[in-house]
């Protein structure tokens, strides 16, 4: 499609916290802004694992695209999936069209990383979309399912055992609530089997959890998992994931469900952009986030690769991209009137896991925090992020509504039901 | 599995209205009672056409079959699908299994009938489960990105059109229900097409709508839809859906939508039990619900053909799955004390249908209510069911509050998304 009108055109591909940020400074602003996105909705992924273990639902942390911009007539928003980018032309390519930009913002985020072993993914499924959440939840519900069912006590056990792979927040955040998932909400709900006698193993290749965070806080979220029922399993790699189960260090342990929250990947960068990328993929950008030689195209959130502190580069988490959103946004609004716009500089907030439903860690810049003032502080952190996303109020009070009192409502199998890899018979009951 | 210890076994297939209500009355009897059901959830199932057009999310319609079973020890939950019914040797065949039964309760519910041609399916999806109602939700929601990025205005049209077949109290809610979507959620949502212009039409082969009300009701239904922006089509027979659209009458109506609302059958019964079945497929039990010569074998809610008033037999509705449910499980109770039991009798409470979010028409028994009191009375009626499934009032709060204050907030579009019928390639922005 060329161009019609007057207004610059500013194409921005992925609705994430940085596309939308990108999109919020330029409403109302006379430039005409495209977004484009795979899908329909935006997603709150620092909560999509409790979509994972039931305790949402896909709905109270996903919001259509559309509806957030739905009374700002200079945005415009498509479904589609953008295949090339054609830099010197100003234009993206989508499967065989063309749509020219005055500006372009990509913010596509990160893909799950195998690390090379591609064929774990199938076996092992990452947390990247709510399709991939309720498979997760899918799988964790069927395990005790099938356990339930199983004529051997090996084949029980084998269901029984949970494997998360990566000790990073979503690792910790996964294993606390697979945890609490078998070990409190479902312990009245079996009657051959005791869902408490579940094993959950969180397994990390370094010395410790959370590795960006410091390291009393490490040791203290492993004892608050292991107070939980975790196992942590330290220092051991994975070798391998197969439909059996996973060999962690010199063990192979049995498990028929694993959970891959080990690595992420940027996708297409190098391809699209020609620019050179880091090791992940991500595009090594000039320091108002413009692609080298290329001042009207920009790279923002996971997908860039930007200088921050101590040889480290911005984390690749929410606020990050919120916060390049907005730079680039202002910068492109600069450009267009001709104004110099200082370098983009990253305010680190701080980090922040949850560890099950009572307990969490945070680091603001030194100053630490743990426990259940931490997970309240957590809490409330998350809110303030999702009134930045729908103000409306009712919807806020509903959300925290829906994860304080519905504990594990949210446990529904839905979808085709695969027979599983040890001809264990989930539809034979007795 | 054979029998172990002394308690009877009553083997309940299917945790619908009717399955539950016979499980609640056999709570903390001495009798082991084992309830199958091939999915995790009961559904509250009136309400499964708000999850279709996005009003609802499925976890706030459905709940884990086990977690209302948690704290009942004499009941047993299974996820399985029963293949087969031995009723002489007093046993349930599931896959390669055969389990023995004292008493047995088949409360297995019906099935979308397509009266013969099963090729409409795939284009026109019912409405029985939590799979089918997301996936005419992501039909419909696709269906308006796609008019966006159609090409040409007949492709646009045609994605534009909405076609409802099966004008009985489903197909009026549906029909009410897409209206509003299209003219009042997502009204503001578009740039490239106005949704208001949607058309959508609801196709009843009978002289009147709700054929099961009365008739000035009807008319006021019908009326009620109009002014919705609802086009409704009476007296005319659909005589071919395809990937293009729907014959009705002499017309053909190019859709890329159409859902099927026009019949249900009963599946399994003539052949399990051997026993005489109606047109529907329903089996014509004995006055205590039994399967004739099977005193100990029951069929009750929609799979059961029992004889009412007027010479019409109970309605396939909730209340009369629920009613027949609690008086098989006296009966069961009865029998083991060798005590007689009065026929089963239906208490009609009345029909309800709802049009839209403010409007419903009620029948009590010639009582009759319409317009927005009948919509409150409809709301409060599902209210008091509701408690019936889950008592927790917070559930019941967070529903009613999901329902009156979010609008069509579950709009995801998950799953697969395949390619269109018409190739137009929803993936393609601008």
């Amino acid at each position: 499609m060329a161009k019609t009108g007057d207004k610059p055109r500013v194409i921005i591909v992925g609705a994430g916290f940085g596309g939308l940020a990108v999109a919020r400074q330029l409403v109302g602003k006379d430039v005409e802004v495209v977004l484009i996105d795979r899908s329909n909705h935006h997603l709150f992924q620092p909560l999509l694992y409790q979509v994972a273990t039931a305790d949402l639902s896909p709905a109270e942390i996903a919001w259509p695209i559309r509806s957030i911009f739905s009374h700002t007539p200079n945005v415009s928003v498509f479904l589609g999936e953008v295949t090339g980018i054609d830099l010197a032309g100003k234009s993206i390519i989508a499967r065989d069209h063309r749509v020219e930009f005055d500006y372009l913002v990509l913010s596509t985020g990160a893909a799950t990383s195998y690390f090379g072993h591609d064929d774990w993914e199938k076996v092992a499924p990452g947390l990247k979309n709510i399709g991939e959440a309720t498979e997760i939840r899918k799988r964790l519900l069927l395990a005790f399912e099938r356990a339930e069912n199983a004529e051997n006590e090996e084949t029980r056990q084998q269901f029984m055992n949970f494997v998360v792979v990566g000790g990073g927040p979503t690792g910790v955040e996964m294993a606390g609530a697979i945890a609490e998932l078998a070990k409190q909400a479902l312990s009245h709900d079996f009657r051959r089997i005791d869902p408490r006698d579940a094993r959950i193993i969180l397994a990390e290749g370094a010395p410790r959890l959370l590795g960006a965070f410091p390291e009393d806080l490490s040791e203290y979220t492993r004892q608050s998992l292991e107070k939980l029922g975790v196992e942590v399993i330290l220092n051991q790699p994975v070798s391998d994931i197969t439909p059996q189960g996973v060999r962690i260090g010199d063990d192979f342990i049995q498990s028929a469900n694993v959970i891959w929250a080990a690595g992420v990947k940027v996708d297409h960068m190098a391809d699209w952009t020609g620019a050179k990328t880091d090791r992940g993929g991500r595009v090594e950008v000039t320091p108002d986030l413009a692609i080298p030689g290329y001042p009207d195209a920009f790279v923002i959130g996971d997908a860039a690769h930007v200088a921050w502190r101590d040889g480290l580069t911005v984390p690749g988490i929410a606020p990050a991209a919120k916060q390049m959103g907005k730079y680039v946004g202002k910068r492109i609004l600069d450009r267009i009137k001709g104004n110099n716009t200082p370098p983009f500089t990253y305010k680190h907030a701080g980090n922040l896991a949850t560890i099950g439903r009572h307990r969490a860690v945070i680091d603001f810049n030194g100053f630490k925090l743990k426990g259940v003032l931490a997970w309240w502080v957590w809490g409330l952190a998350h809110i303030y992020f999702l009134i930045g996303i729908r103000a409306p109020a009712l919807v806020l009070v509903q959300w925290a509504w829906s994860y304080i009192f519905r504990k594990k409502g949210a446990r529904l199998i839905t979808g085709p039901v695969e027979p599983d890899p040890e001809k264990t018979d989930v539809h034979r009951p007795l």
